[in-house]
């Protein structure tokens, strides 16, 4: 599901040059215009990127990115294609250069602009009481928004949807089919910030969640909106109650998440995985296509495709069993 | 606590051979009436059955059910007074079945006939602000229901309850003297379905859950109820925050549950149980009485009463602690 | 953050013998009056206190305290300052004497006294749609409530504030500039009882949350509030999703939380410690400053200042991670 995130408002004209200013560097002799900040894998030519993990290096010889903010240390890596910007921390500079671009992003507060939704601008669709929802929001037919719940603007849900009550949902696109049940809060701001010594600064989360058809989310979940990249569900995964889902995190088609399931920021699960209830995956990891991951397990490492573990740290199932009998 | 079940409702005259016809199999020469379908040691004379595993080879031999849908390779286990029903996949047949019988079970849209509750026909019943009710709700005199909370038609509520707020109730039977905490859910379908390629096929869940009197269920707890038979939750038991309780889940009397403890489905608990904080207990085991789990646990076995267990996998709590001195 | 606790009403005029009295033991030979009840380290001369673990022997030494409800197999402890009461059950006898004194410390219903926040009350205060605020609420200038929250009365919320949408705040005092996101519920009683055969005997909770300024309370979260003390969230600390944070936890200041840990009771938490997913601690710890706890740690006893644990029971992590490679 390919979508574009109407959420954030950009700033036009913004140039190379304005961004050296702001992280205090030398400027570039030739001045040009920045059109978006993204990661390696997601930008363009004249788009910022960044580079601050040698896990990322294949991402970085692939880049369409022209210009790079990075660390000194990682000057070796770069070729004559990049031009690096080089800083002292990496994630602070992006941080800054997402709010430069996206003055809004930073933020978060309630969308005072919620009202109940007027009959005519949605034909088609079934509202609970007291459903309150934003400006522009679009919701397909024959969907159902149950009692209490919030939509705010910009939100897409797509058709023949249930959205139980008491849900709250922001900066998100739903698919079409997608039940999301109740007490379920989608879309926040990630837990992304910089720790300072009397006041923590936020990180800008400019993605979205992103939904896709056919998929259930269980009642009382949390999945935080992405940073840079979006928050992903793909198709027909199921996700029992009380699973929280950081920011983003990419899911595959047909994952079976079970209850109270919690997955730390930037890891991506391939298709078919199935992972049993009270099982915490850390953050950027890649768990392989038809792994199954038993009930409990604490996953800290990558897990290549149709494996079975269990334990913590999670490993092999039988051996888990074995030393456990 | 007894209770009959008022959530689903029931099609009349339905016959084996219908079933039969829908489960693609012979018919019998005999047609007969089938008045429900349950599990077997719940099931009477005129209802339909299943068998699915070896586990339950006592209650096949007790079982008053004479209809029985089952795998061939369980045929040998089966005696004269059963007439068994031999399907690929049980369960889908089951759930085939239970649909027929039961055509409103896949329904788990919002209860759209919700209002405001009529004082004249809660006299003795407190109400807080935006309280929504539906059609036929029981409740006792001195029950209190807090603000924004949700009770489903048929639901009934026993007296000297209190509701806390932002709770959501369906297909559920509470107590007397019950407490709800704010923002549990209660009554929601099962997490049971079958994985399909590209679209899921729901499990229809026509249990309840069951709340004796003298419960208390902690905030933002999820309870699901029952798919043939129900979720039950036994006298005096008290449930911490953030607990998660599957279907057909029993917990005995005097149970005491703390924080963030899970339980997969069809699991039974005994009595006076206490159970430490982030504890998960797998499905379909039995935990005795009297047993001791400590928190973070991780339950993948029976446990036989008098234990105290703590381990992942749980294991006898000094052997535990000898082990991790 | 020191606040004065509006929240429970002392009666007035309560003598030493009238404590006797209720708890069945000889009055003293010189009547005095009571003023409170606390645990030794905030006793005053005139309050009563209680002790009951060996672990708290310093506290007896030091404590202002004259009056201490205790049980005979301590009295050795006791110098000739002390005035020990002997009964056979301390928690219980703490608990009938923090009835007497607060007779309304048991009735945690729902506050029907919520009404429409009054525009001239709070001119500098925005508010989302069905909003729902007690009598005597303290709010500062803008601070923003989100849509459907809760504010129960006396509760006092600092300047700059945001609370989300569908939050519930009682017995609690917030300081300047906190956000607490969607869906927490901040303030309710413990999970505090005398178990017993037939209905459990409920613990008072008379203590508050106190959450200091720049702090972050995430979605769903759950805090109760103390016993007889507090539960304190320190300056700037910063949770995730889903935590649960039971009575009397003292959080110090710039902590991170991250998604789905839990706290048990009265456990004491540094400065700068940070926590990883899903970890756990148990009650009535002591966590030393700079500790940092990794995903999915069982935390069973006290940790000192500076270091690095991860496990199940929680270990130095060098250790773990080289026992699990």
């Amino acid at each position: 599901m390919k979508a574009k995130n109407p959420f954030f408002v950009k700033i036009k004209n913004a140039y190379i040059n304005d961004i050296c200013a702001i992280l205090g560097v030398e400027k570039f002799k030739k001045n040009s215009i920045i059109n978006d900040i993204k990661d390696l894998n997601n930008a363009n030519k004249n788009e910022i990127s960044f580079f601050n993990s040698i896990k990322y290096s294949d991402f970085l010889k692939k880049t369409k990115a022209k210009y790079i903010i990075t660390n000194k240390k990682y000057k070796n890596l770069f070729n004559k294609n990049h031009w690096p910007i080089f800083v002292d921390n990496v994630l602070l500079s992006v941080s800054k250069i997402t709010e430069f671009l996206y003055p809004d992003s930073l933020n978060d507060a309630v969308d005072l602009s919620l009202c109940a939704p007027k009959k005519k601008d949605y034909k088609k669709v079934k509202f609970g009481q007291n459903v309150l929802i934003g400006k522009k929001v679009k919701i397909g037919n024959y969907t159902l928004i149950g009692h209490n719940s919030i939509i705010e603007s910009n939100v897409s849900i797509g058709s023949k949807c249930i959205i139980g009550n008491n849900v709250i949902i922001k900066n998100s696109i739903l698919g079409n089919n997608v039940r999301v049940l109740d007490g379920a809060v989608i879309g926040k701001k990630g837990f992304g910030f910089f720790p300072e010594k009397t006041k923590n600064t936020r990180y800008p989360h400019i993605g979205m969640v992103i939904i896709d058809d056919n998929v259930e989310i269980g009642c009382n979940n949390t999945i935080d909106r992405g940073s840079l990249s979006n928050t992903i569900i793909g198709k027909n995964t199921f996700i029992d109650n009380q699973v929280h889902i950081a920011h983003n995190v990419n899911i595959g088609i047909n994952c079976i998440i079970t209850g109270q399931v919690g997955f730390a920021g930037s890891s991506k699960i391939g298709n078919k995985v199935s992972i049993g209830g009270q099982a915490g995956i850390s953050g950027h990891l890649k768990i392989g296509n038809n792994v199954q991951i038993g009930g409990g397990s604490g996953v800290i490492k990558n897990i290549p495709d149709n494996s079975k573990v269990m334990g913590y740290p999670a490993k092999d199932i039988r051996k888990f069993l074995k030393e456990n009998k």
